[in-house]
């Protein structure tokens, strides 16, 4: 038997989300945030899309550099994602006192993270308002990863890297290595 | 030292991502799917988006009932994610062959899925073409959750409830609960 509400003030049911650093360059000015919100959309042609608050100032930036990087950080790495995440670019210079080490992209001005596990360069091509939220499109230019942590299909491996996901109320976890399964339908 | 690929063949860097079983009835007919690719939208609001190929049957089923349920099911429903993620409504009734258990829902006409912990009832309020996929974006009019699994705060009891996580490449894990961390930006 379920319990059912129609009160959603508490919206975060659909956690765990793996986390990720959005950020772009537009001129001098970088600033990045950490995002749970964002899906893959599309194979052909890769388009990955984050979701991203109007206040953020990540929101202001990246519609400028009409650009943004997208990089996936391991679970070593919560320190900086509840900064980054609860720390607003208005407020501090996040990068200086987040320790936050940037390196250059191949395609794209805007930088990537050296710290990510996997990096990816995109164009911004669409954004697109839902409700609190725009959504930022990017078709996927080069991806940068760390060697050895995803097999040739681009499957991560799970015995090196522990992604680092959000399950709400500034709770995070990983998973467990020991746990997976090759599943076919039949 | 990161490799650098701008071949992007193998999209699938952003996993894990939490599966859900997605769909809806329209008329007599029912159809659901499993999909790892989908994101909250907003909070005020509470909307909710999933990513749907034009091929699949659930696609069609959506647009005409013009709501759908989401429901996250945990690891030990990982056969009926893989069934119901590569095989495809047009060529099998899957809820018969996959012994999917529906219930009514509070507000929609469409049911749920016994099965999962949770589960949210939609209003489709958008359609969006983007690349091979169409973003459904749902208004959250109701959430029907298991007794016990979630926090007050609508946050997942990491003890008692093992998301399912896709990896890519019909690899699924789920998470380690002794991982689990509450940090603060300071």
């Amino acid at each position: 038997m379920k319990k059912i509400t129609t009160n959603l003030d508490n919206f975060q049911y659909f956690y765990p989300y793996t986390v990720n650093i959005v950020g772009a360059q537009s001129g001098e000015q970088i600033n990045y945030m950490a995002c749970a919100w964002h899906s893959a959309l599309s194979f052909d042609p890769p388009l990955f899309g984050v979701l991203i608050s109007k206040k953020r100032l990540t929101h202001q930036i990246i519609s400028q550099a009409r650009e943004f990087t997208v990089n996936f950080i391991g679970f070593d790495q919560v320190k900086l994602s509840a900064q980054m995440g609860r720390i607003s670019g208005h407020d501090k210079d996040k990068i200086k006192e987040c320790q936050v080490e940037l390196a250059p992209a191949k395609i794209i001005r805007s930088p990537i993270l050296a710290q990510a596990y996997v990096c990816l360069e995109n164009r911004l091509i669409d954004v697109r308002p839902y409700g609190d939220h725009d959504l930022f499109v990017g078709e996927v230019l080069a991806v940068h990863e760390d060697e050895g942590c995803f097999d040739l299909n681009g499957a991560l491996d799970a015995a090196k890297i522990q992604p680092l996901l959000y399950l709400g109320s500034d709770l995070y976890i990983t998973i467990a290595p020991e746990s997976l399964k090759h599943v076919l339908p039949d």
